[in-house]
């Protein structure tokens, strides 16, 4: 790629040379020559600028590098948003080839575009379908009647249950679960003695499946519950990331974003935009509304509404718990005052007693 | 399979034709047609058999479908109860063939039973034993001198260690590990200096394995420690879900639910029927009682007496919690009155100047 | 292995017979006869010496055994050091075959170490390198340009991103994921409508990798994301439990201890020997000092000193935490002194009335 292109893409201006072209981006010290485009965004970064090996530099604009070591200088508005842009061009993706590998088990009837690509020892069950562009990498379990659209990318190790469907862009870390059963049971209404174990719990069967929009991103080690009957939901845009459990029958709006090691119960519902921490519970058929926002940490017993910000344990608005702690922090002052009270009204019984 | 014989699997009433033959358990507004059978027991569910394709339903007793819509109707009277024996009839379970999978490898000694199925890719270690009717999915690792019972389930992805045994009718969720090794390390008595980082921490091996009783569910993701010389153990019945850690040496009673996310650290034992929220931590050696409840999100840093009820960080008993709860919630109007008191004496105070 | 030679590897001293060959250490309970070498450090254990079927016994120091019941009697002083020195004898580690198993799939340009063993179903991509006397598992994922160092061990299911370079005589238990995308998004810059999804969030990818030093243990279904642009690091010594989230651009130091469930935001700071008990959160770029200790179940927001110990959620110093938790075990006669208190000041307002 040249500095013009990418200048380009970032809609940034570009001083120096438009023509150099790199392969790599990398922090300053990270340089080995002038393939490599450097990027100084922190301050840390922007004073190896003094000693890399990069001729060409991405900058926060009104921060310039070192005047006259660089043959290239791009100078972006916001940082979060060059990032994107730029590591998305940098970009490859992860080592793969194309088509299906010889010894991935493909049933004869499911249908793979012929520009996808199957890893090594990936299985794909019948009548599944695999969309045009789309990378399974190797060791994937895929079931029967699952839908995958375009685009997307499976890392090794997921495993996709029966007839899940999964939009267009999806990208699934490595080793998450989507249609896993869900974890329902039934006290058993039968004699308890003599001890039957297997009618002490009954199962719950899911009948149901797993259905992801496009654009959805879910982490490694996520697992997502297929429904009892109908379907759990996941949003178009929605982020998930690591270690996210979603139980059976969930029904999560478009573009939330979901941090590690959330666990949501059975039927629960998330409207759109809504942000949960990392390590938030929420307890089963909790409705949180659109655009609310769960500190980290918390844990969710009672519906939350529409566009407010709550956290705790148990969650309560933020405001609320941050008086709260502010209370529990002057719990000494607290009981001074009120062993100086004790003090005070005991000398005035003395003083007034007849 | 026909309406009477649903009818009687439910001990349920009957009205109409016994003799509808259905295939698929649906929400009312999924039904394609006569082979469907409609499930109608939320008030959701029933408005829409206001305009389901369905001709047979099940809806909860007292409350009967639209008149004559319906050529056989089955009236339940317990909702739970009949959703996991309907579920349970309308499974077919995961997509699977009959036998050993070409692509499977396994021990010249080890034992699979005739009727039991081995997916792709899947390997089996030395002298390990499968059941009769076990049916192991895709990619499972089986190591050596495991023994897993009759009827199983075993989905994709499983890891289970050396000598782990497993009875029957246990269903395991998806890249679930069992027998990894435990937790354990031991500061190194020797001399500190010069530097040798192998000597700082020692490993304490983990030599034990895991045994697991009859009916277990255990959830994707959810990983079981082996003991350090004996076995760690999961009682019949216990219902396990997801992303669960339970450590070296614990031992777990019968059919107690443990819910997703739950960790339990190294030498605890829980009685039966505990049944632990999402998100529960529990310290090592800590015993909890049987019957006892641990809530979602608490963490449990003592031992939990038979049949009581816990929540909270560190759990205390849950009435303590609230009254907890309710105090910092009045924290307002507590400091209020520790104000009007601080006034009214400061009063008494001028008044009783001498 | 003869009890003289243990004896010798444990520093301890042998009373009886040194030539005793033995070859599994077991609960005395366990002991099948003289083969066996029963280890009693536990009361309990120690009671079983009563019955054991052993000759051989390991005692802690100056709690013998029954007197004449053994033949060799092993005494040490350190119960946990002689554990860890005991377990690594007599561990025979996972059950694995030399060299690179038949269905294994190796880069041709990937170079494995003739005495490493590669397992089943095991796919290496191009370029990565195996140390001497490692042992790959079956069924794990290694991408392209991995380093993976001498004599460590990983089990099934392990997915190695691209890039990532481990040490030597790193243990990666079963389904670990090292290397997976981090969890980073920027809100879009461009206009809202009409409604595109794929610019909602834009992805920052994750163009790093990670590196893990020597001595390193991970634990099953553990997930470490790789870097931005340079390095998620892992130091030499530190050993990570089960199901723990590293998120990207992290930086851990030398022999740290992480228990299960641990959940660590991007770009998060740890030093050198820090402990954190399990269930532990960090928010994003927290920095935690050398030798701190981080309570079980807390929630950390902000720095941590050096060889503080903090715990709580908020985490704050323990000392301020347990007060906080007598002040609300307290809050019963908080306010009953509170209304005492206002019975008194009632009463002497009664006594002043002009």
């Amino acid at each position: 790629m040249r500095t013009a292109e990418i200048a380009t893409a970032l809609a940034a201006r570009l001083d120096g040379d438009g023509m150099i072209e790199v392969d790599r981006l990398v922090h300053p010290d990270a340089a080995k020559g002038p393939s490599d485009l450097a990027l100084a965004m922190s301050a840390e970064a922007a004073a190896a600028l003094e000693r890399t090996r990069a001729r060409a530099v991405v900058v926060l604009a009104g921060r310039p590098p070192p005047s006259g070591r660089f043959d290239a200088v791009i100078a972006v508005d916001q940082l979060r948003f060059a990032l994107a842009k730029l590591t998305a061009l940098f970009d490859k993706g992860p080592a793969h080839a194309a088509g299906v590998h010889a010894t991935a088990i493909v049933a004869d009837n499911a249908r793979v575009a012929p520009t996808a690509s199957i890893g090594p020892y990936t299985v794909i069950g019948e009548r599944s379908r695999i969309g045009a562009g789309t990378v399974i990498m190797s060791h994937v379990t895929i079931g029967a009647d699952v839908v995958i659209g375009d685009d997307g990318l499976v890392h090794a190790g997921v495993r996709i249950g029966d007839r899940v469907v999964i939009g267009d862009r999806v990208i699934i870390q490595h080793n998450a679960v989507i249609g896993s059963d869900g974890f329902s049971f039934a006290p058993d209404m039968g004699p308890r003695e003599p001890y039957p174990p297997t009618t002490r719990l009954m199962r719950v069967h899911s009948l149901g499946n797993v259905v992801i929009g496009d654009d959805v991103e879910i982490g490694a080690a996520t697992t997502i519950d297929r429904s009892t009957l109908q379907s759990t939901v996941i949003g178009s845009g929605t982020k998930i990331d690591n270690h996210v459990h979603i139980g059976h029958n969930v029904a999560i709006g478009r573009d939330c974003i979901i941090c590690g090691m959330v666990g949501i119960s059975g039927s629960v519902t998330l409207g759109e935009r809504v942000r949960l921490g990392g390590g938030v519970g929420i307890a089963d058929h909790v409705s949180i509304g659109t655009e609310a926002i769960v500190g980290a940490g918390s844990g969710v017993a009672a519906d939350v509404p529409e566009r407010s910000y709550v956290a705790g344990y148990p969650a309560v608005p933020i405001e609320k718990l941050m008086q709260q702690q502010v209370f529990l922090g002057r719990h000494r002052s607290l009981q001074q005052r009120l062993e100086s009270l004790a003090e005070r009204v005991a000398a005035l019984e003395r003083q007034t007693k007849p």
